[in-house]
Protein backbone atom coordinates (compact mmCIF):
# COMPACT_ATOMS: atom_id res chain seq x y z
CA UNK A 1 0.00 0.00 0.00
CA UNK A 2 1.47 3.10 -0.51
CA UNK A 3 -0.22 6.52 1.09
CA UNK A 4 -0.12 9.65 -1.40
CA UNK A 5 -0.12 12.76 1.09
CA UNK A 6 -2.09 14.99 -1.43
CA UNK A 7 -3.17 18.71 -1.88
CA UNK A 8 -6.06 19.64 -3.45
CA UNK A 9 -5.89 23.21 -5.10
CA UNK A 10 -8.20 25.02 -7.47
CA UNK A 11 -7.66 28.58 -10.13
CA UNK A 12 -10.24 29.89 -11.30
CA UNK A 13 -12.36 26.64 -10.76
CA UNK A 14 -10.39 24.28 -12.38
CA UNK A 15 -9.24 22.01 -9.69
CA UNK A 16 -6.14 19.51 -9.37
CA UNK A 17 -4.53 16.95 -6.97
CA UNK A 18 -1.10 18.01 -6.13
CA UNK A 19 1.58 15.77 -4.31
CA UNK A 20 5.65 16.61 -3.63
CA UNK A 21 7.69 12.78 -5.13
CA UNK A 22 11.10 14.99 -5.35
CA UNK A 23 13.28 12.22 -6.38
CA UNK A 24 10.55 10.63 -9.08
CA UNK A 25 9.95 7.58 -6.77
CA UNK A 26 5.83 7.27 -6.88
CA UNK A 27 5.09 5.23 -9.59
CA UNK A 28 2.20 7.93 -11.47
CA UNK A 29 0.07 5.27 -14.34
CA UNK A 30 -2.93 6.19 -16.38
CA UNK A 31 -5.26 4.12 -14.20
CA UNK A 32 -3.57 5.66 -10.98
CA UNK A 33 -4.58 9.24 -12.12
CA UNK A 34 -8.05 8.33 -13.16
CA UNK A 35 -8.45 7.11 -9.53
CA UNK A 36 -7.21 10.05 -8.17
CA UNK A 37 -9.25 11.73 -10.58
CA UNK A 38 -12.19 10.15 -10.38
CA UNK A 39 -15.22 12.42 -8.53
CA UNK A 40 -17.44 9.70 -6.68
CA UNK A 41 -15.32 7.19 -6.41
CA UNK A 42 -11.69 8.57 -5.98
CA UNK A 43 -10.80 12.31 -4.91
CA UNK A 44 -12.20 14.22 -8.04
CA UNK A 45 -9.86 16.76 -9.80
CA UNK A 46 -9.92 18.10 -13.74
CA UNK A 47 -5.97 16.65 -13.23
CA UNK A 48 -3.03 15.61 -11.26
CA UNK A 49 0.11 17.63 -10.97
CA UNK A 50 3.02 15.79 -9.52
CA UNK A 51 5.45 18.14 -8.49
CA UNK A 52 8.79 16.05 -8.87
CA UNK A 53 12.61 17.63 -9.89
CA UNK A 54 13.30 18.67 -13.19
CA UNK A 55 16.42 16.01 -12.61
CA UNK A 56 14.81 13.20 -11.40
CA UNK A 57 12.14 13.06 -14.73
CA UNK A 58 13.26 11.91 -18.74
CA UNK A 59 10.83 15.13 -19.71
CA UNK A 60 13.50 17.54 -17.19
CA UNK A 61 16.84 16.88 -19.28
CA UNK A 62 15.63 19.12 -22.30
CA UNK A 63 13.85 21.68 -19.76
CA UNK A 64 17.31 22.21 -17.68
CA UNK A 65 19.15 22.30 -21.03
CA UNK A 66 16.85 25.48 -21.44
CA UNK A 67 16.86 26.99 -18.08
CA UNK A 68 18.95 25.46 -15.31
CA UNK A 69 17.43 27.12 -12.36
CA UNK A 70 14.29 25.22 -13.39
CA UNK A 71 14.61 23.02 -10.44
CA UNK A 72 10.65 21.79 -10.63
CA UNK A 73 8.83 20.31 -12.93
CA UNK A 74 5.22 20.53 -13.43
CA UNK A 75 4.46 16.57 -14.23
CA UNK A 76 0.91 17.34 -15.21
CA UNK A 77 -1.86 14.55 -16.11
CA UNK A 78 -5.59 14.76 -17.18
CA UNK A 79 -8.41 13.40 -15.63
CA UNK A 80 -8.63 11.09 -18.70
CA UNK A 81 -4.82 9.62 -17.64
CA UNK A 82 -3.34 11.00 -20.59
CA UNK A 83 -0.22 13.62 -19.82
CA UNK A 84 -0.73 17.46 -20.44
CA UNK A 85 2.26 19.34 -21.90
CA UNK A 86 0.97 22.56 -20.11
CA UNK A 87 -2.17 23.61 -18.37
CA UNK A 88 -2.70 27.46 -17.81
CA UNK A 89 -4.59 27.19 -14.64
CA UNK A 90 -2.84 24.15 -13.12
CA UNK A 91 0.60 25.94 -13.52
CA UNK A 92 -0.67 29.27 -11.39
CA UNK A 93 -1.77 26.51 -8.61
CA UNK A 94 1.66 24.90 -8.71
CA UNK A 95 3.69 27.70 -8.43
CA UNK A 96 1.19 28.51 -5.26
CA UNK A 97 2.05 24.84 -4.02
CA UNK A 98 5.62 24.68 -4.18
CA UNK A 99 5.86 28.45 -2.50
CA UNK A 100 3.24 27.11 0.33
CA UNK A 101 5.12 23.68 0.94
CA UNK A 102 8.91 25.53 1.00
CA UNK A 103 9.95 23.94 -1.95
CA UNK A 104 11.23 27.05 -3.76
CA UNK A 105 14.04 29.67 -2.68
CA UNK A 106 12.81 32.53 -1.34
CA UNK A 107 14.53 34.47 -3.94
CA UNK A 108 12.59 32.84 -6.24
CA UNK A 109 9.47 33.55 -4.64
CA UNK A 110 8.41 36.50 -7.20
CA UNK A 111 10.19 34.75 -10.59
CA UNK A 112 9.72 31.11 -10.55
CA UNK A 113 10.84 29.33 -13.61
CA UNK A 114 8.90 26.47 -13.75
CA UNK A 115 9.33 23.44 -16.11
CA UNK A 116 6.64 21.66 -18.22
CA UNK A 117 6.63 19.04 -21.34
CA UNK A 118 6.16 23.36 -23.37
CA UNK A 119 9.46 23.76 -22.07
CA UNK A 120 9.99 26.46 -19.13
CA UNK A 121 7.63 28.86 -18.12
CA UNK A 122 7.77 31.71 -15.84
CA UNK A 123 5.34 32.67 -13.22
CA UNK A 124 5.58 35.91 -11.71
CA UNK A 125 4.11 36.07 -8.32
CA UNK A 126 1.46 39.12 -7.70
CA UNK A 127 -0.61 40.37 -5.17
CA UNK A 128 -3.82 38.85 -5.98
CA UNK A 129 -2.82 35.79 -7.84
CA UNK A 130 0.06 34.79 -10.21
CA UNK A 131 1.04 35.81 -14.05
CA UNK A 132 2.32 32.89 -16.89
CA UNK A 133 4.14 33.79 -20.06
CA UNK A 134 1.86 31.70 -22.17
CA UNK A 135 4.69 32.59 -24.79
CA UNK A 136 4.13 32.56 -28.76
CA UNK A 137 0.20 32.08 -30.85
CA UNK A 138 -0.72 31.93 -34.29
CA UNK A 139 -4.30 32.39 -36.21
CA UNK A 140 -5.26 28.87 -37.86
CA UNK A 141 -8.43 29.55 -39.99
CA UNK A 142 -11.86 29.99 -39.77
CA UNK A 143 -14.33 27.08 -39.28
CA UNK A 144 -18.27 26.83 -39.14
CA UNK A 145 -19.53 26.17 -35.11
CA UNK A 146 -22.69 24.37 -34.78
CA UNK A 147 -23.97 23.39 -30.82
CA UNK A 148 -27.56 22.97 -29.73
CA UNK A 149 -29.09 25.83 -28.79
CA UNK A 150 -27.98 28.08 -31.80
CA UNK A 151 -30.24 27.97 -34.78
CA UNK A 152 -27.70 28.40 -37.25
CA UNK A 153 -23.97 27.92 -37.41
CA UNK A 154 -21.66 30.56 -36.62
CA UNK A 155 -18.30 31.33 -38.14
CA UNK A 156 -15.58 30.36 -35.65
CA UNK A 157 -11.73 31.88 -35.35
CA UNK A 158 -8.77 29.36 -35.42
CA UNK A 159 -6.06 30.28 -32.43
CA UNK A 160 -3.26 28.00 -31.86
CA UNK A 161 -1.96 28.80 -27.97
CA UNK A 162 0.04 25.48 -28.31
CA UNK A 163 -3.37 23.72 -28.21
CA UNK A 164 -6.07 23.97 -30.65
CA UNK A 165 -9.33 26.90 -29.95
CA UNK A 166 -12.16 27.59 -32.18
CA UNK A 167 -13.45 31.21 -30.70
CA UNK A 168 -17.40 32.07 -31.88
CA UNK A 169 -18.82 35.38 -30.73
CA UNK A 170 -21.93 35.50 -30.24
CA UNK A 171 -24.54 38.61 -29.89
CA UNK A 172 -25.68 38.51 -25.77
CA UNK A 173 -25.27 36.58 -22.66
CA UNK A 174 -29.10 35.60 -23.31
CA UNK A 175 -27.85 33.53 -26.62
CA UNK A 176 -24.78 32.42 -24.20
CA UNK A 177 -27.26 31.03 -21.67
CA UNK A 178 -28.87 29.65 -24.00
CA UNK A 179 -25.66 27.48 -26.00
CA UNK A 180 -25.69 23.76 -24.53
CA UNK A 181 -22.54 22.40 -24.24
CA UNK A 182 -23.76 18.78 -22.97
CA UNK A 183 -22.15 17.52 -26.53
CA UNK A 184 -19.51 18.85 -28.01
CA UNK A 185 -19.82 21.46 -30.91
CA UNK A 186 -19.97 20.37 -34.44
CA UNK A 187 -16.71 22.05 -36.40
CA UNK A 188 -16.61 22.62 -40.21
CA UNK A 189 -14.16 21.20 -41.12
CA UNK A 190 -13.65 18.90 -38.82
CA UNK A 191 -10.72 18.55 -35.81
CA UNK A 192 -9.72 18.62 -32.55
CA UNK A 193 -10.05 22.10 -30.73
CA UNK A 194 -11.19 23.23 -27.58
CA UNK A 195 -14.21 25.48 -28.58
CA UNK A 196 -15.28 28.89 -26.83
CA UNK A 197 -18.03 31.13 -27.21
CA UNK A 198 -17.88 34.55 -26.29
CA UNK A 199 -19.76 38.05 -25.47
CA UNK A 200 -18.39 41.51 -25.34
CA UNK A 201 -19.52 43.33 -22.06
CA UNK A 202 -21.20 46.61 -22.29
CA UNK A 203 -19.22 48.94 -23.25
CA UNK A 204 -16.07 46.47 -24.34
CA UNK A 205 -13.43 48.98 -23.13
CA UNK A 206 -13.50 50.50 -20.06
CA UNK A 207 -10.53 52.14 -18.60
CA UNK A 208 -7.89 50.54 -21.14
CA UNK A 209 -9.36 47.28 -20.29
CA UNK A 210 -11.36 45.38 -22.85
CA UNK A 211 -13.36 42.35 -20.70
CA UNK A 212 -15.51 39.67 -22.57
CA UNK A 213 -17.28 36.81 -20.90
CA UNK A 214 -17.37 33.04 -22.45
CA UNK A 215 -18.18 29.36 -21.85
CA UNK A 216 -15.96 26.79 -23.13
CA UNK A 217 -16.38 22.87 -24.02
CA UNK A 218 -12.77 21.26 -24.03
CA UNK A 219 -12.01 17.97 -25.65
CA UNK A 220 -12.76 15.15 -23.78
CA UNK A 221 -13.69 17.19 -20.62
CA UNK A 222 -16.98 18.91 -22.04
CA UNK A 223 -17.77 21.86 -20.58
CA UNK A 224 -15.58 23.78 -17.45
CA UNK A 225 -15.62 26.56 -15.30
CA UNK A 226 -12.61 27.48 -16.49
CA UNK A 227 -10.02 27.12 -19.73
CA UNK A 228 -6.69 29.06 -19.31
CA UNK A 229 -5.66 29.10 -22.65
CA UNK A 230 -9.15 29.39 -24.19
CA UNK A 231 -9.09 32.61 -22.47
CA UNK A 232 -6.17 33.41 -24.02
CA UNK A 233 -6.99 32.89 -27.33
CA UNK A 234 -10.40 34.13 -26.59
CA UNK A 235 -9.18 37.90 -25.84
CA UNK A 236 -6.73 37.15 -29.10
CA UNK A 237 -9.71 36.52 -31.38
CA UNK A 238 -11.87 39.70 -29.76
CA UNK A 239 -8.65 41.99 -30.27
CA UNK A 240 -8.23 40.64 -34.20
CA UNK A 241 -11.75 41.51 -34.78
CA UNK A 242 -11.64 44.96 -33.36
CA UNK A 243 -8.68 45.79 -34.82
CA UNK A 244 -6.60 49.26 -34.87
CA UNK A 245 -7.07 50.60 -31.52
CA UNK A 246 -7.86 47.80 -29.26
CA UNK A 247 -6.10 47.50 -26.09
CA UNK A 248 -3.11 44.54 -24.89
CA UNK A 249 -5.04 44.12 -21.18
CA UNK A 250 -8.35 41.86 -21.48
CA UNK A 251 -10.40 40.41 -18.67
CA UNK A 252 -11.72 37.55 -19.30
CA UNK A 253 -15.09 36.16 -17.01
CA UNK A 254 -15.33 32.70 -17.27
CA UNK A 255 -17.74 30.50 -15.07
CA UNK A 256 -15.40 29.93 -12.28
CA UNK A 257 -14.05 33.38 -12.00
CA UNK A 258 -11.89 36.26 -13.76
CA UNK A 259 -8.56 35.76 -15.71
CA UNK A 260 -6.51 38.44 -16.98
CA UNK A 261 -4.61 38.25 -20.31
CA UNK A 262 -2.04 40.87 -21.64
CA UNK A 263 0.06 40.63 -24.89
CA UNK A 264 3.10 42.35 -24.93
CA UNK A 265 6.30 42.56 -27.22
CA UNK A 266 9.47 40.36 -26.57
CA UNK A 267 12.77 39.80 -28.86
CA UNK A 268 11.38 36.81 -30.49
CA UNK A 269 7.89 38.60 -31.39
CA UNK A 270 4.66 39.03 -29.11
CA UNK A 271 3.79 37.02 -26.29
CA UNK A 272 0.48 36.67 -24.33
CA UNK A 273 0.29 36.27 -20.49
CA UNK A 274 -2.41 34.63 -18.19
CA UNK A 275 -2.86 36.19 -14.96
CA UNK A 276 -5.75 34.44 -12.30
CA UNK A 277 -6.16 33.53 -8.51
CA UNK A 278 -4.64 29.77 -6.99
CA UNK A 279 -5.86 28.62 -3.92
CA UNK A 280 -5.33 25.37 -2.06
CA UNK A 281 -8.40 24.24 -0.54
CA UNK A 282 -7.50 21.25 1.64
CA UNK A 283 -5.08 18.27 2.82
CA UNK A 284 -5.39 14.18 2.71
CA UNK A 285 -4.41 11.27 2.45
CA UNK A 286 -5.46 8.89 -0.29
CA UNK A 287 -4.54 4.90 -0.82
CA UNK A 288 -3.26 4.78 -4.19
CA UNK A 289 -3.89 1.56 -5.80
CA UNK A 290 -1.92 -0.82 -7.16
CA UNK A 291 0.22 0.09 -10.16
CA UNK B 1 -10.70 29.05 12.27
CA UNK B 2 -12.16 25.59 12.41
CA UNK B 3 -10.28 22.65 11.19
CA UNK B 4 -12.44 19.90 9.91
CA UNK B 5 -10.64 16.46 9.82
CA UNK B 6 -13.21 14.48 7.69
CA UNK B 7 -13.34 11.27 5.90
CA UNK B 8 -14.92 10.76 2.23
CA UNK B 9 -17.13 8.04 2.10
CA UNK B 10 -19.38 6.58 -1.10
CA UNK B 11 -21.76 3.90 -1.57
CA UNK B 12 -22.70 2.83 -5.38
CA UNK B 13 -21.40 6.25 -5.81
CA UNK B 14 -22.99 8.39 -4.05
CA UNK B 15 -20.44 10.61 -1.83
CA UNK B 16 -20.35 12.03 1.39
CA UNK B 17 -18.44 13.52 3.55
CA UNK B 18 -18.19 12.35 7.09
CA UNK B 19 -17.25 13.93 10.10
CA UNK B 20 -17.08 13.16 13.51
CA UNK B 21 -18.70 15.82 16.55
CA UNK B 22 -19.58 13.57 18.90
CA UNK B 23 -21.18 16.36 21.24
CA UNK B 24 -22.64 18.79 18.52
CA UNK B 25 -20.36 21.51 19.33
CA UNK B 26 -19.31 22.46 15.09
CA UNK B 27 -22.05 24.73 14.02
CA UNK B 28 -23.16 23.09 10.51
CA UNK B 29 -24.67 26.26 8.31
CA UNK B 30 -26.26 25.76 4.99
CA UNK B 31 -23.29 28.07 3.74
CA UNK B 32 -20.68 25.62 5.28
CA UNK B 33 -22.80 22.36 3.89
CA UNK B 34 -22.35 23.97 0.67
CA UNK B 35 -18.85 25.12 0.90
CA UNK B 36 -17.68 21.66 1.57
CA UNK B 37 -19.83 19.86 -1.41
CA UNK B 38 -18.84 21.89 -3.95
CA UNK B 39 -16.82 19.56 -6.21
CA UNK B 40 -14.52 22.56 -7.34
CA UNK B 41 -14.16 25.05 -4.59
CA UNK B 42 -14.28 22.16 -1.72
CA UNK B 43 -14.45 18.92 -1.22
CA UNK B 44 -17.35 17.60 -3.30
CA UNK B 45 -19.84 15.32 -1.91
CA UNK B 46 -23.20 14.88 -2.32
CA UNK B 47 -23.94 15.40 1.02
CA UNK B 48 -22.44 15.87 4.28
CA UNK B 49 -23.06 13.47 7.17
CA UNK B 50 -21.99 14.68 10.66
CA UNK B 51 -21.43 11.65 13.31
CA UNK B 52 -23.58 13.62 16.27
CA UNK B 53 -24.87 11.77 19.68
CA UNK B 54 -28.20 11.19 19.69
CA UNK B 55 -28.52 12.82 23.49
CA UNK B 56 -26.77 16.12 21.77
CA UNK B 57 -28.87 17.46 18.99
CA UNK B 58 -32.98 18.22 19.48
CA UNK B 59 -33.79 15.78 17.04
CA UNK B 60 -32.17 13.22 18.84
CA UNK B 61 -35.09 13.15 21.89
CA UNK B 62 -37.84 11.48 19.94
CA UNK B 63 -35.10 8.43 18.25
CA UNK B 64 -34.20 7.85 22.14
CA UNK B 65 -37.53 7.78 22.70
CA UNK B 66 -38.40 5.42 19.98
CA UNK B 67 -35.09 3.29 21.05
CA UNK B 68 -32.19 4.41 23.92
CA UNK B 69 -30.05 1.73 22.07
CA UNK B 70 -29.59 4.39 19.16
CA UNK B 71 -26.62 6.27 20.68
CA UNK B 72 -25.42 7.76 16.87
CA UNK B 73 -27.29 10.28 15.04
CA UNK B 74 -27.15 10.36 11.16
CA UNK B 75 -27.22 14.34 10.76
CA UNK B 76 -27.63 14.57 7.19
CA UNK B 77 -27.22 17.69 4.74
CA UNK B 78 -27.96 17.65 1.36
CA UNK B 79 -25.40 19.43 -0.93
CA UNK B 80 -28.00 22.87 -1.43
CA UNK B 81 -27.53 23.08 2.32
CA UNK B 82 -30.90 21.48 3.07
CA UNK B 83 -30.99 18.87 5.78
CA UNK B 84 -32.27 15.21 4.78
CA UNK B 85 -34.17 12.94 6.63
CA UNK B 86 -32.79 10.01 5.27
CA UNK B 87 -30.32 8.50 2.48
CA UNK B 88 -30.43 5.13 1.66
CA UNK B 89 -27.14 5.29 0.47
CA UNK B 90 -25.59 7.12 3.11
CA UNK B 91 -26.87 5.35 6.15
CA UNK B 92 -24.59 2.70 4.64
CA UNK B 93 -21.64 4.37 4.36
CA UNK B 94 -22.39 6.49 8.29
CA UNK B 95 -22.74 3.04 9.31
CA UNK B 96 -19.33 1.68 7.67
CA UNK B 97 -17.59 5.03 9.22
CA UNK B 98 -19.05 4.20 13.05
CA UNK B 99 -17.54 1.10 12.92
CA UNK B 100 -14.26 1.44 11.52
CA UNK B 101 -13.30 4.43 13.54
CA UNK B 102 -14.22 2.29 16.78
CA UNK B 103 -17.40 4.63 17.67
CA UNK B 104 -19.74 1.70 18.73
CA UNK B 105 -19.44 -0.88 20.90
CA UNK B 106 -18.62 -4.07 19.24
CA UNK B 107 -21.71 -5.87 20.19
CA UNK B 108 -23.56 -3.34 18.33
CA UNK B 109 -21.16 -3.98 15.44
CA UNK B 110 -23.64 -6.77 13.64
CA UNK B 111 -27.27 -5.40 13.91
CA UNK B 112 -26.57 -1.14 14.80
CA UNK B 113 -29.36 0.98 15.45
CA UNK B 114 -29.16 4.64 13.74
CA UNK B 115 -30.90 7.44 14.51
CA UNK B 116 -32.44 9.81 11.89
CA UNK B 117 -35.10 12.47 11.71
CA UNK B 118 -37.28 9.59 9.81
CA UNK B 119 -36.68 7.69 13.09
CA UNK B 120 -34.62 4.73 14.18
CA UNK B 121 -33.72 2.91 11.24
CA UNK B 122 -31.48 -0.78 12.24
CA UNK B 123 -28.51 -1.51 10.01
CA UNK B 124 -27.21 -4.96 9.35
CA UNK B 125 -23.36 -5.64 8.36
CA UNK B 126 -22.90 -8.77 5.83
CA UNK B 127 -20.24 -10.11 4.09
CA UNK B 128 -20.35 -7.30 1.36
CA UNK B 129 -22.34 -4.44 2.43
CA UNK B 130 -24.52 -3.34 4.72
CA UNK B 131 -28.35 -3.76 4.58
CA UNK B 132 -30.81 -1.36 6.18
CA UNK B 133 -34.54 -1.61 7.14
CA UNK B 134 -35.92 1.13 5.23
CA UNK B 135 -39.63 0.41 6.68
CA UNK B 136 -43.27 1.22 4.91
CA UNK B 137 -44.08 2.20 1.80
CA UNK B 138 -47.17 3.08 -0.03
CA UNK B 139 -48.25 3.17 -3.49
CA UNK B 140 -49.42 6.87 -4.68
CA UNK B 141 -51.12 6.88 -7.53
CA UNK B 142 -50.28 6.81 -11.77
CA UNK B 143 -48.38 10.08 -13.54
CA UNK B 144 -47.25 10.90 -16.96
CA UNK B 145 -43.58 11.51 -17.37
CA UNK B 146 -42.37 13.11 -20.85
CA UNK B 147 -38.47 13.55 -21.24
CA UNK B 148 -36.08 14.67 -23.84
CA UNK B 149 -35.45 11.31 -26.06
CA UNK B 150 -38.68 9.99 -24.96
CA UNK B 151 -40.84 10.25 -28.08
CA UNK B 152 -44.36 9.85 -26.30
CA UNK B 153 -45.02 10.42 -22.84
CA UNK B 154 -44.75 7.30 -20.87
CA UNK B 155 -46.72 5.90 -17.92
CA UNK B 156 -45.24 6.16 -14.47
CA UNK B 157 -46.62 4.75 -11.10
CA UNK B 158 -46.22 6.87 -8.22
CA UNK B 159 -44.44 5.05 -4.79
CA UNK B 160 -43.94 6.51 -1.20
CA UNK B 161 -41.01 5.28 0.60
CA UNK B 162 -40.47 8.12 3.01
CA UNK B 163 -40.12 10.84 -0.34
CA UNK B 164 -41.95 10.52 -3.50
CA UNK B 165 -41.00 8.97 -6.54
CA UNK B 166 -42.08 7.82 -10.21
CA UNK B 167 -40.85 5.07 -11.84
CA UNK B 168 -41.68 4.72 -15.75
CA UNK B 169 -40.65 1.04 -17.13
CA UNK B 170 -38.70 1.68 -21.11
CA UNK B 171 -38.47 -0.87 -23.80
CA UNK B 172 -34.88 -1.61 -23.17
CA UNK B 173 -31.54 -0.51 -22.94
CA UNK B 174 -30.98 1.16 -26.03
CA UNK B 175 -34.40 3.51 -25.08
CA UNK B 176 -32.75 3.95 -21.45
CA UNK B 177 -29.42 5.14 -22.75
CA UNK B 178 -31.58 7.53 -25.06
CA UNK B 179 -33.04 9.28 -22.45
CA UNK B 180 -31.46 12.93 -21.77
CA UNK B 181 -31.37 14.02 -18.11
CA UNK B 182 -29.73 16.88 -18.13
CA UNK B 183 -33.34 18.58 -17.55
CA UNK B 184 -35.83 17.13 -15.04
CA UNK B 185 -38.49 14.82 -16.85
CA UNK B 186 -41.96 16.77 -17.07
CA UNK B 187 -44.54 14.94 -14.48
CA UNK B 188 -48.45 15.31 -15.48
CA UNK B 189 -49.73 15.95 -13.09
CA UNK B 190 -47.22 18.13 -11.39
CA UNK B 191 -45.30 17.80 -8.20
CA UNK B 192 -41.60 16.97 -6.95
CA UNK B 193 -40.76 13.31 -7.06
CA UNK B 194 -37.72 11.90 -8.65
CA UNK B 195 -37.85 9.83 -11.57
CA UNK B 196 -36.85 6.36 -12.44
CA UNK B 197 -36.27 4.86 -15.79
CA UNK B 198 -36.36 1.17 -15.59
CA UNK B 199 -35.58 -1.74 -17.76
CA UNK B 200 -36.09 -5.39 -16.96
CA UNK B 201 -32.46 -8.02 -17.47
CA UNK B 202 -33.15 -10.48 -20.20
CA UNK B 203 -35.04 -13.06 -18.13
CA UNK B 204 -36.50 -10.59 -15.76
CA UNK B 205 -36.23 -13.41 -12.94
CA UNK B 206 -32.87 -15.65 -12.79
CA UNK B 207 -32.45 -18.16 -9.02
CA UNK B 208 -35.50 -16.72 -7.67
CA UNK B 209 -34.00 -12.93 -7.43
CA UNK B 210 -36.02 -9.91 -9.96
CA UNK B 211 -33.06 -8.00 -11.66
CA UNK B 212 -33.45 -4.72 -13.16
CA UNK B 213 -31.74 -1.67 -14.54
CA UNK B 214 -32.37 1.91 -14.09
CA UNK B 215 -31.20 5.91 -14.40
CA UNK B 216 -32.68 8.44 -11.83
CA UNK B 217 -33.42 11.65 -11.94
CA UNK B 218 -33.04 13.16 -8.70
CA UNK B 219 -34.70 16.65 -7.75
CA UNK B 220 -32.55 19.32 -6.82
CA UNK B 221 -29.26 16.98 -8.22
CA UNK B 222 -29.95 16.00 -11.61
CA UNK B 223 -29.23 12.45 -12.48
CA UNK B 224 -27.06 10.77 -10.28
CA UNK B 225 -25.16 7.42 -10.09
CA UNK B 226 -27.80 5.81 -7.71
CA UNK B 227 -30.38 6.40 -5.35
CA UNK B 228 -31.06 4.13 -2.76
CA UNK B 229 -34.63 5.10 -2.26
CA UNK B 230 -35.32 5.37 -5.77
CA UNK B 231 -33.58 1.46 -6.49
CA UNK B 232 -36.43 0.82 -3.91
CA UNK B 233 -39.21 2.22 -5.46
CA UNK B 234 -38.16 1.01 -8.88
CA UNK B 235 -38.37 -3.02 -7.57
CA UNK B 236 -41.49 -2.38 -5.61
CA UNK B 237 -43.50 -0.87 -9.00
CA UNK B 238 -42.04 -3.80 -11.07
CA UNK B 239 -43.15 -6.15 -8.13
CA UNK B 240 -46.53 -4.31 -8.69
CA UNK B 241 -46.63 -4.86 -12.49
CA UNK B 242 -45.49 -8.10 -12.63
CA UNK B 243 -48.10 -9.24 -10.24
CA UNK B 244 -48.51 -12.53 -8.92
CA UNK B 245 -45.09 -15.18 -8.39
CA UNK B 246 -42.84 -12.27 -8.17
CA UNK B 247 -40.01 -12.73 -6.38
CA UNK B 248 -39.69 -10.36 -3.28
CA UNK B 249 -35.88 -10.79 -4.02
CA UNK B 250 -34.41 -7.71 -6.59
CA UNK B 251 -31.42 -7.10 -7.84
CA UNK B 252 -31.03 -3.36 -9.05
CA UNK B 253 -27.90 -2.08 -11.05
CA UNK B 254 -27.47 1.59 -10.97
CA UNK B 255 -25.01 3.43 -12.95
CA UNK B 256 -22.76 3.62 -9.77
CA UNK B 257 -23.20 -0.60 -8.89
CA UNK B 258 -25.59 -2.62 -7.91
CA UNK B 259 -27.87 -2.58 -5.21
CA UNK B 260 -30.59 -5.27 -3.50
CA UNK B 261 -34.04 -5.01 -2.31
CA UNK B 262 -36.13 -7.52 -0.20
CA UNK B 263 -39.35 -6.95 0.69
CA UNK B 264 -40.54 -8.84 3.67
CA UNK B 265 -43.65 -9.33 6.57
CA UNK B 266 -43.30 -7.71 9.69
CA UNK B 267 -46.21 -6.91 12.82
CA UNK B 268 -46.37 -3.92 11.24
CA UNK B 269 -47.29 -4.42 7.75
CA UNK B 270 -44.37 -5.52 5.30
CA UNK B 271 -41.03 -3.90 4.90
CA UNK B 272 -38.39 -3.44 2.58
CA UNK B 273 -35.03 -3.87 2.57
CA UNK B 274 -31.85 -1.74 0.80
CA UNK B 275 -28.69 -3.75 0.64
CA UNK B 276 -25.63 -2.67 -0.97
CA UNK B 277 -21.50 -1.86 -0.40
CA UNK B 278 -19.80 0.98 1.57
CA UNK B 279 -16.32 1.84 1.48
CA UNK B 280 -13.82 4.96 3.10
CA UNK B 281 -12.38 6.73 0.41
CA UNK B 282 -9.56 9.20 1.93
CA UNK B 283 -9.63 11.39 4.94
CA UNK B 284 -8.46 14.97 4.82
CA UNK B 285 -8.49 18.06 6.83
CA UNK B 286 -10.78 21.25 5.91
CA UNK B 287 -10.67 24.97 7.22
CA UNK B 288 -13.91 25.55 7.66
CA UNK B 289 -15.29 29.31 6.15
CA UNK B 290 -16.72 31.61 9.57
CA UNK B 291 -20.45 30.37 10.34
Amino acid sequence: MTTLRFTKGQGTGNDFVLFTDPDGEIELTPARVRALCDRRFGIGADGVIRAVRSRSIPDGEAVLAEEPEAEWFMDYWNADGSEAKMCGNGIRVYAHYLISEGLVQSERRDTLPIGTRSGVRDVLAGMSGYTVDMGRWRLSGERLVSARGLYVPRPGLGIDVGNQHVVTALANVSELDAVELHQAPKLDPEGDANVEFVVPEEPLVKNGVARIRLRVHEMGSGETLSCGTGSVAAALAFRHWGGEGMPNNWSVEVPGGRLGVRMFPTQEGEHVSLSGPAELVYTGEFELPEA
